[in-house]
């Protein structure tokens, strides 16, 4: 037992639990339900996974050892081994990484997004569960810990996600205790689940308000081992801001400022929340240098770009559920931990997610789709209606909720053939995540559009000329004025559509290999 | 001056700005922004509305006076004289009637639907007046009153809806006091908005919490006018349940019934939400007549049906935005105020309708869409995607919160030329306004789907085996076979789809007037 471990883990009853990874193969079955820490790629378990993977590779178990498997959001990289290996018969809500999208798009994997606000609450109802026939609970929770208190609770690392859920709702717990990562003690803020009829009002009235309970109470009777881990949390560079995510960023600090000088905002604007990629990048580097002063955030998660947030002194305060920095950046991050551990809060994901607390702050939720619709519907999660990439997140919960709704996007994107083959402005999405009921900006390269009072038809309008590219532009506005002649003489004019050619732009696209038509006519 | 009026209007600085209806012509001018009370038929000013059209009818001043209006959700009959004689230019969020659905169908009113909860909200941010030059404030709210208290504030009727909203944001202010309607003063809990970053927690943790105001505060510097109102609310009789409504509602009850000896729902379950129509009030039918007792309702609007679920003795407490009732159930209602005064609370829509509060009570939604796809996304409003109904309503409010989230409808409806020509399931849902992330159950006179925890291609599966109608059974089996057969080759299988089919079955409606298709190969 290294001391380090001795030292992290103050509830001394655990130490007699100690075992390897390997001391732990025998309490896995195939079909059992599983619960993992972690979110977007960091505070998930990493040492029982990997020899599940390593326990299935040696004797040939693949298709004979798989599990139904709930993570707040994405794993680590083990993740993709157990996909690989035909570990995972069940998955939910959300995933990132090649070998899992490929196992859901090859029928291997059965997967369904759901709200990250919601997940874990229908979990502690019993509905992710209700065909399990010996128990309605999960049978093991495996969570990440950097330190365990005196009374047995467990402190969390960089990701709080699902695991109150998940340790609420399961029979056994399994605790791997990071020794390498710094412990976190003193980050977080741990709402414990209640369900109707008895919750109560979420208390929070601003982004750094506290509950004050900084570990995850747990049954110690539960805990059926503990397990050290030595590796470290690892994620992949960030995409930096380009061009074109500067463009975009642009566009909307003008809009901010313009919003702020009508007096519908405050100078200080209200919580922020920005989504994971080169756009939320650039945006939050755009805020960093722009004039805006006493900012906040509350937001999912927290990336490289918000310590530079911090640092440029324009960010008081930020909340998220989980913090996905580089190892460059958790360097920095651990080197000033005493700095940014106060002006930092990390939440359950029901809560850094909740619609209650979304709305009551006013939120400003920025987050980019896969594609928009020129009336203001958003696809943000299956390519051409079918292939599912990453899973909805909780892009609708701050959608739904924010006080400006906020999607951004390129204008168009290259296929393989065709540097603007992909329009991200089209007729109709073929998958709708985002309703026209949710969004009140979408902003492109090109410019952006303020669909807020607008019509379904002065919103078309406005997009196809504020946000398409010119590529684009005229091909869209013939659709519209087609769909509108169309439209006039059946009387049905709210939302004009011509159902027989509203996804031709995608048919080519499927076909040749861009969305750019011969004509509307063209036949598929 | 009418002895009645002198005793509802208890502030008597008011009765000096009595007028008639006609002396308020000279108020309105072409393009103005007006609210107007009003929620579901009821409540809704009906004085001026008339005059005005009267006005309009005289002098031929269609197209001549025209305003942007917004009424929390449908107002009265007046609403449809405004749409026939083009004095609507803008509306939102909600209407009921065929005249306002023409004049937006045909392109003469630009509409826009939008949450019920969040339109107010949105008003009072300046969203929806961000067009307007002179200021950003509605340049009258007409609201109907049925009392007036000593400190001018004002008591509602049957609706509170919008109106303090409306009242907060706008100029100047009219009301109608209403002396043939008794006075509702008592049964309402009034909300006044607080805007970010101020607000609070609502403290509503039971059906019958109230916050203790009982009118609508009002600022008397704004009141322009008193008019008296000698009119009554008039709706048309509701939609008796019959055979097939019957069917849906036993089928949920019987689900109902298996969550709570699951333990997944207590014995009282939690409090419903109803939409309207024959199938909600065969559902309350069903529930009134079920082993369920000490129920609650927090709910949009409520109908004659609830007066008998009261009478049944298993409602202990029902609350709403509106109380929507015929001329029968409103006299019933007053006759028995004292019971169902003390059981019932009309509150304003932001609050009846808040997520925060929906999701904290694990509110059991139940609402009828137009059609409900194979994967589970449903369309509330825009038929064949392009035609408007009502609008969105609450119904995303409800579902996308609940804790059980419902949508009934019958397996199909009848065509112009076949009794079955029109299939609620179709393969993709041609509007979408709740998606596959909101809903829980289907369920329509076949059967229910229960689609807790499952993936795309499970649910639809079940969706076609439990939902579909035996006229549409083999079809949309086909359709979904022949799509995993396409998205196998493609690696697209998470939720399959061929879009090239994927309307067939509406543009075959369109075209022969029936969804039957001969062959999935027919060409359009």
């Amino acid at each position: 037992m290294s001391s380090i471990l001795k030292q992290r883990v103050r509830y001394t009853p655990y130490l007699k639990k100690l075992r390897t990874g390997d001391q732990c193969i025998d309490l896995f079955k195939n079909g059992q339900y599983l619960g993992w820490s972690g979110f977007t790629g960091v505070g998930a378990p990493k040492v029982i996974p990997q020899i599940l993977v390593d326990h299935v590779e040696k004797n040939n178990l693949q298709g004979k050892l798989g599990f139904h498997l709930f993570v707040g959001a994405s794993a680590g990289p083990e993740e993709s081994k157990w996909a690989e290996n035909n570990m995972i018969l069940t998955r939910s809500p959300h995933q990132v990484g090649k070998p899992i999208a490929a196992a859901i798009n090859d029928g291997r994997t059965q997967f369904f997004d759901k709200h990250l606000s919601m997940f874990p609450q229908d979990l502690t109802y019993g509905y992710y569960t209700r065909n399990k026939t010996d128990n309605p609970f999960l049978d093991y929770t495996i969570i990440e810990a950097t330190a365990i208190k005196e009374d047995g609770s467990i402190v969390p690392g960089p990701a709080v996600g699902a695991s109150p859920e998940m340790i609420t709702y399961s029979n056994k717990i399994i605790i791997e205790v990071n020794t390498k990562t710094p412990s976190f003690e003193g980050i977080h803020d741990i709402d414990m689940p209640i369900n109707p009829p008895f919750r109560k009002p979420y208390p929070h009235i601003s982004t750094d308000f506290k509950i004050g309970q900084n570990s995850i109470p747990v049954d110690p009777e539960k805990v059926v081992a503990i397990v050290e881990s030595t590796t470290g949390d690892k994620v992949p560079p960030n995409t930096p801001s380009d061009a074109q995510s500067k463009a975009i960023a642009n566009h909307l600090i003008e809009f901010l400022e313009h919003e702020v000088k009508l007096g519908r905002l405050p100078e200080n604007l209200h919580p922020l929340q920005s989504g994971i990629g080169n756009i939320a990048n650039a945006v939050v580097e755009g805020l960093a240098g722009s004039k805006f002063k006493n900012l906040t955030v509350w937001t999912e998660v927290l990336q490289d770009s918000f310590l530079d947030f911090f640092e440029s002194g324009s960010l008081d305060f930020a909340t998220a559920t989980s913090i996905r920095l580089t190892e460059d950046g958790f360097k920095k991050f651990y080197d000033n931990w005493d700095t940014y551990s106060k002006k930092l809060c990390l939440r359950s994901q029901v809560v850094s997610n909740s619609p209650e607390i979304i709305r009551r702050l006013g939120v400003i939720a920025m987050n980019t789709p896969v594609e928009v619709d020129i009336y203001g519907h958003a696809n943000s999660t299956n390519v051409m209606g079918s292939r599912m990439l990453n899973g909805l997140g909780g892009s609708a919960d701050f959608l739904r909720n924010a006080k400006l709704s906020i999607m951004h996007t390129p204008s168009a994107r290259p296929s393989k053939i065709d540097p603007t083959g992909v329009s991200c402005i089209v007729p109709m999405a073929p998958h709708i995540d985002q309703t026209e009921h949710d969004l009140d900006i979408i902003v492109t390269d090109q410019g952006l559009a303020d669909l807020r009072g607008l019509s379904p038809k002065e919103r078309a309008q406005i997009i196809i000329n504020k946000c398409s590219h010119p590529d684009y532009k005229d091909q869209l506005q013939d659709y519209f004025d087609r769909s509108i002649h169309y439209c006039t003489k059946k009387k049905t004019l709210h939302e004009p559509h011509i159902l027989k050619d509203v996804f031709k732009m995608h048919l080519n696209f499927q076909e040749n290999g861009t969305m750019k038509l011969d004509s509307w006519d063209q036949k598929f």
